[in-house]
Order: structure tokens, then C-alpha cells, then sequence
């Protein structure tokens, strides 16, 4: 493995409603001295997908309580005023991973109806425009089990395989290897964050030189069955 | 922020109990056509950490389930042959963070006593040699709640805030940020285990170019105390 650039693209302008991310930022990628190349993965904010999918919410019309209500699969925790939710894709987050930060006041964001399709349609868009092979992560920041502090997950992907699998590769001892299978798109999202500033909202990065592995999968893979979890 | 580029460190030697860490890593940058940056970020994978500093147990000596035993703090869930515990150091991982790959057949690897005093140690060696400043990461890799695949996550730093704190700041929007504490630590161990291929074994990478705090507190303050915790 060679180094890996973590690119941040700037410049998006503010996404609204029915915007066509994939075409803004190939427009942007093409005026900036950047050019997409084969087997770059592009990390998109979830925040900037639910934008365009017009999954913003007025809080004049709906009750915050109410539209975690209508995005939660099952109540996980609550404490006071915070609840942990599954939300209908079956990750686990804070208030069913709706927002009411980078978006207008008075409104909150869901996440996209189906960040995998998300993923899968802006890949096919910046290939064919861009005639290359890329992979496309979508993240968002949530919390974690026992530890402070959030980073970023997959929550949705198109054209890498989400897990590198080393079950049953041998390690430099020949040991056989029997337990390690990484989530690698969550390393790429959580890669990626570190170029996204919160404040100033950089949505978009590029991780070029990673040698992954292709795949039809997607971020679903990671969601652990409810039967197989020890922590619901 | 800029470009940030993960570099894999190649050509380590296997490291042995009461090897020196750092002057093995300073050679070695120094033979190749690299260089340390003022800022750079050591990520060090445990592994190499525990062995330098005699933590091989041998297990026709010891038995594994004694080891966990002497390693954890509290049982946190057990089905099976998986034991879920919370390390003396307070991390909650599997078989308490006991490695048996990457390691000569029959023996078995502790986590390192001290992993932030092992990073601290690493960096002010580094520093002195080099001239430069740097931040450490001691990183290893555990599995999480909810999700499959295990990620990086940081058991050790020097020199870094373990968290990027954006609460009282303002997104675009205006709206002040209320709850956005990055993990930024947990971050750079998930984004350099992009270079560290399991079976290939590279064991350190640097982060350079990010623009990080430098800080007095270490990877601890990602612990999250068991009173604030709902998944215990």
C-alpha cells in the first residue's frame, strides 16, 4: 500500500431541493486544478444528499418529537431529552440521525430515504461524465457505545466492497487469521471528517490511492442483526 | 484545510521486547526518501508497542481465560467463547484487548500498561531526534456495538486534544452548534489503518497535514465515564 491523499473539494455552493449534486461537483472538480481519477472514492455528507432529496423539514409544521417518531424503527435508549433510536435503515444514532444543524432555523434534516441508492446514482453520474471508475461513501456523524465524541460512519455506499476481509489469510507468523474483518468504508468516512470542518461545512472529499475492492455491496452489510448484537 | 496525506512506514523490522520504538522509526524514515514535518501524527499500531515492551505472554505458561481475567476491569458480556470485557485501562473490547495474531504460535499479546505514556514517550524521543514537533496515536483495532467489522480506534495519544470541540461554534447557517465533539483521535487511528494492511503488517503511519491542537490530554478523555454510559 502506497500513500493516500484525503482531498477536500470546496467551493459547493449552498445545495438546495432537487440539485444535482453529482453535476456540481464534477462543474467544480473541473474548474479547481483537480481531476478525478480511477478508483478515487468520494465521501459525500449525508447532509448535503438529504439537501437535495428534499428531506428538510419545517418546524413551524412538524413537531421535532414527532418526525423522530416517523424515522424510528425501534427506541433504543432515552434519557431526558435524548433519544437513541434505530432508525428505519437500521443504524442506531441520536434523535433517528435528524438534524438541526448547517440547515436553516426552525427546520430539521432526515437522512435520505435510501443513502445506498444515493451512493449508487451520484457514482453512475460522475462515471459516466467523468469516464472513470470510482466509489462513493456517504457519512454521517454520530455517536458511539462507551467512548466520547462522535466520527464519521458509512451509511451508505456504492462500488466498494464495505468489509476487507482477512478470515482466513495468514499473518506474517502463518498464523491463520480469524477475526479480523474491517469496516473499511467507516475508516474512509472517518478519514474524510478530517478534512470537513463542522463550522465552515466542507461536504465533499476525495480518498485517492486506497486499493480497494469492488463490489455490488453496500453500507447494509454493516448493520448487525438484531439477534447477533449484544448491546439493544 | 488542505490536502492530508496517510503514509504507510515500510521496512520495520519485527520488533522485540526492549526494542527502542522511536530510533527504530527515525532510522528508518531517515534511510527512505522521507522526512519528518513539523506537525506530523505518528499513528502506532499497538501491536508493535506491546511487544516492545515485554507484553508476550506465553501460553503453555498461562491460560488465555487467566490473562483476560487479569486484564479486566469488569465483564461486560459474555456468550460463548466471547468475552466482552472493560480493560483495566477502561476500553471495552474483546478478550480485553488479548491478541493472539501477529504473534509467535502459543503466545499472547496484553495491551501495552500505559498506552499515553508509551505515546508520550514515543513523541518526546521523536522530538528530540528530529526537531520537530509531532503528535502520537497508539491505535488498535476493536470491534463496536451494532455494526459488523471491527475499525481503528485511538488507546493512546500525545501531543493532539483527543477531541475537536465545535460546541459554542456556528455552522453556516448561524445556528450554534450544540453537540459536535469529533473524536478526532478515534479518526486519524480509523484513517491510518487505511495503510496498515493486516496480513502485510505495516504497524506505523503518519498523518501529515492536518491542522490539529496540540494539547496536554490524552486518548483517556474518550472514555466515557459508566455513569454517562446507557450501554453498560
Amino acid at each position: 500500500m502506497n500513500e493516500i491523499s484525503i482531498i477536500p473539494i470546496k467551493g459547493l455552493p449552498e445545495v438546495k431541493k432537487g440539485d444535482d449534486l453529482a453535476s456540481m461537483t464534477f462543474d467544480l472538480i473541473n474548474k479547481s486544478r483537480n481531476e478525478i481519477k480511477d478508483n478515487d472514492i468520494f465521501v459525500i455528507t449525508q447532509k448535503i444528499v438529504s439537501k437535495s432529496e428534499g428531506m428538510e423539514r419545517d418546524l413551524n409544521k412538524y413537531e421535532f418529537e414527532d418526525l423522530i417518531k416517523s424515522e424510528t424503527k425501534q427506541i433504543i435508549r432515552k434519557r431526558g431529552d435524548l433519544i437513541i433510536a434505530k432508525t428505519k435503515h437500521g443504524f442506531i444514532c441520536a434523535n433517528a440521525g435528524i438534524d438541526k444543524s448547517n440547515i436553516e432555523k426552525n427546520k430539521a434534516l432526515l437522512l435520505p430515504e435510501d443513502p445506498n441508492k444515493s451512493a449508487h446514482k451520484f457514482r453512475s453520474q460522475i462515471e459516466t461524465s467523468s469516464g472513470k471508475t470510482v466509489a462513493v461513501v456517504i457519512s454521517d456523524t454520530f455517536g458511539r457505545a462507551w467512548r466520547k465524541g462522535q466520527v464519521n460512519f458509512a451509511i451508505g455506499s456504492s462500488g466498494i466492497s464495505p468489509i476487507t476481509n482477512y478470515i482466513g489469510k495468514f499473518d506474517s507468523f502463518n498464523n491463520e487469521l480469524f477475526a479480523t474483518e474491517i469496516a473499511t468504508i467507516d475508516e474512509i468516512a472517518s478519514a474524510a471528517e478530517l478534512v470537513m470542518e463542522k463550522s465552515i461545512d466542507i461536504p465533499i472529499a476525495i480518498i485517492r490511492g486506497l486499493k480497494y475492492e469492488s463490489s455490488n455491496e453496500n453500507a447494509e452489510l454493516l448493520i448487525r442483526d438484531d439477534q447477533e448484537d449484544f448491546f439493544l
